[in-house]
């Protein structure tokens, strides 16, 4: 990372203090972090009484003279040293007064900010408001920050009465990822100071991306972004019913405390049972095609929608199909493929082996193709044969990954008779969406889903004008 | 619901103030509330200046005596009223003192309490806190509640203060479902109230039911809990890395901000096969097989286990499945059949129709039986072909029907390839059962479901001494 250069972020480098008994100069781990190329490190150490007998087994003194020395030792070297008090709200609980002091030995060993760790999550707001109140208090010369682990599920609010309260650095990780119930959450923490707060902490335009941010550090570490996330979700902003969906069209603060605009994202109407002539008038807007509310083709996409709800659509997380189902009656377009037949085999043969194959005939652009792919279910063997049969014209559906399946057994009670809701998720990097099939079969289902996952995602494409 | 019999639920009926310009005796929504069987009915009403110019059109005195005339006709009808104040929060920035106004009119006609809320979401911990002693010292005669969502991420923390500030009821919801980014988060608040603010909200041992209530909720919606859900998710009291082990070991309050006990969840620590032992003793005696702590077999039934659990199986909701895996330990049987193999074939064909065959081949009291079945979709006909297979020498198999089936994906990010599991419950009229199948392939695990809800059906048939 030496080389790499970073417009909004700094790289540090993260330690512990020195092992007891020994100078710091001779500490492998410091001499480490003394030399590494961050101008700043952070180092983490002990304030809790508790962990200094059961677990350190060091004494109190001794214990602030580890702080100490680690830190004036990278102070010496030239380095910006923030100190981790790991525990520290624990550590105040029991003892406030050495609490302070370990702090305080940070500080005036010549640390550039002193972080007060909530290390087990166990804090509640008003405590950490008035502990962090106390320290800034005491601590006027040195920026105080806060890293709160999420087991209490208050770590974002206990981040926000910090800052109120005199902290000036919040530790946490985009989408709350951390052991256990996970850290402080920036992606709701970051909107907040700067819409709430009032505090400049990003530009408009960086806010701006918070929703793009927190989708591509998800697809980095390979899990789907919460569909409720606060401003960040798909449905941090979704209304559905006819009174709320009314209200924000008169105006759209009756139900969102934000602009979702501010954080990149959208406000979404979903379409159920309850929605009228309006929310559909409107998601045709939304999706470019002008309709007014006394066309006779609005009348006709509700009745569909009734019906389909009726037979256990449900159109709430599948705005990709929605809006399939609108453009088919608006703007007829040309499907990207035409099937003729497909067939799935399951076998479990006497060997205990499964073998699964899926093959699809289907007509594109004038050519009939013939494609048979294998795969560890059958939706994947369906998905792998289509896939095969028409990426050749459409290479953009080689940036389409399915990220999220999710199968619902309607009327449970009918077991394996009865109707199969399927939804799937996909995603081409730059936006997500999701579809819907329902049959009694749950291969025809998830084979309606998978289309109209992959039509939606080609149309989206075309319209931000990806290469095809 | 009106014959239902509730240990610790009330019942409350839900409904609004009086429409405009008429009288409450004449409106139909109270007059349902007049005379619905719940002795407590609630009723939201508006608050804030934004809705009622550009929503309801309704001035500001109307709105007053909106909210005193149907109070004061649904209290006068022997009904106990809870008044929701939707959007108080807003309302109380943009105009305190109507704000006020509103609730003291619901309060002054007889409400037993009143209830704040953040509808929007939009509060901070530190306004919530400050709003609500102001409210709770303006009405001492009256209960305050709060009804928080979650869009700024700060529903438990804004529940918590409020509680801390004087409110004495909190509206919310197990897991927080709720729209947009969710209710306040009832699985999170009942712990922290009980555990960490002293006051008895439930007893203790309805806590230690806390995450089976949440993991039970979660089924019935067929979402899964939260690995990292504070409390009650399966990471929660989750510890890896040789330090923190060391020294949860040593004390867990090193790293654990409650005894997970205490809300019935559970430390588990990656590397270790130390717990656990004293359940499968348990449960072994619950199916009357003697075993004792350091029985060999404990410690096998315990590997195979932890290594079914790592794949993905999850014996909460499949009693019949752990039954069976603990016989085939401890007391192996003989079983129903053997299966050669199957074959299942779903195809569409050209005119549009599913056709779905299932072919088994089985073995049965020495004969090879070979059965074909058609089925609405593959588990179905699978289901079919077996029973048609085998019934003739099980004649209590007619009475075993598959009452419930649900299939959720694991992992879901990785879209149809992911791990499915699937659970089944079946009932013989007597007693009911729930088993479970894990695999890559839907159909496997279906069949894996289905074979261990059949055989543990008649094993408990055969219990009751009932003919085969």
């Amino acid at each position: 990372m030496r080389d790499e250069r970073f417009a909004n972020a700094e790289l540090v480098a993260f330690g512990m203090t020195r092992r007891k008994g020994a100078p710091a100069a001779a500490d492998d781990g410091l001499r480490v972090l003394a030399e590494v190329f961050t101008p700043t490190v952070a180092i983490v150490g002990k304030t809790w009484g508790l962990h200094l007998r059961k677990v350190l087994r060091v004494s109190r003194d001794e214990n602030l003279r580890m702080i100490d020395e680690s830190v004036g030792f990278l102070v010496g070297q030239g380095k910006r040293v923030v100190y981790d008090a790991e525990h520290f709200f624990d550590a105040w609980s029991d003892d406030r007064e050495y609490a302070l002091r370990c702090v305080a030995a940070a500080a005036e060993a010549g640390a550039a900010a002193v972080c007060l760790c909530d290390t087990n999550g166990a804090s509640l707001p008003s405590f950490v408001s008035e502990v962090v109140r106390d320290v800034t208090a005491a601590l006027p010369e040195v920026v105080v920050g806060v890293h709160v682990h999420n087991d209490s599920d208050c770590a974002v609010a206990d981040s926000l009465v910090a800052v109120e309260a005199g902290a000036r650095q919040v530790q946490g990780t985009i989408n709350g990822y951390g052991e256990r119930c996970g850290n402080a959450n920036l992606s709701s923490i970051i909107p907040a100071l700067k819409l709430k707060l009032g505090l400049d902490v990003v530009t408009d335009g960086q806010l701006r991306r918070l929703t793009e941010t927190s989708h591509f550090v998800a697809d980095v570490v390979n899990a789907a972004v919460w569909a409720h996330a606060p401003y960040v979700g798909r449905s941090a902003f979704a209304h559905k019913g006819g009174l709320h969906v009314a209200a924000v069209e008169k105006a759209p603060q009756t139900f969102e405390h934000i602009d979702p605009a501010k954080v990149g994202n959208e406000q979404r109407v979903v379409i159920s049972e309850l929605s009228g002539k309006g929310a559909v008038v409107r998601k045709a807007q939304e999706l470019g095609l002008q309709l007014e509310g006394d066309d006779a083709r609005v009348a006709t996409v509700l009745r569909r929608l009734k019906a389909r709800e009726h037979e256990g659509y449900h159109y709430e997380a599948a705005d990709a199909s929605f809006d399939l189902l609108l453009r088919q009656a608006l703007a007829p377009h040309e499907p990207l493929f035409r099937l003729e037949s497909f067939r799935v085999i399951v076998e479990k043969r006497e060997d205990g082996r499964a073998v699964v194959e899926a093959t699809i005939k289907v007509h594109v652009g004038g050519e009939r193709i013939i494609s048979t792919a294998e795969g560890n279910g059958p939706v994947n063997a369906l998905d792998s044969a289509l896939r095969q049969a028409i990426v050749s014209k459409y290479p953009h559906l080689a940036d389409i990954e399915l990220v999220n399946y999710k199968v619902r057994i309607l009327d449970e009670t009918k077991g394996t008779g009865a109707v199969t809701r399927v939804l799937l998720d996909a995603s081409d990097g730059e936006e997500s969406w999701g579809s819907i099939g329902v049959s009694e079969n749950i291969i025809e289902a998830s084979w309606e889903a998978l289309v109209d996952s992959i039509e939606y995602g080609m149309l989206r494409g075309r319209a931000r004008g990806d290469g095809e």
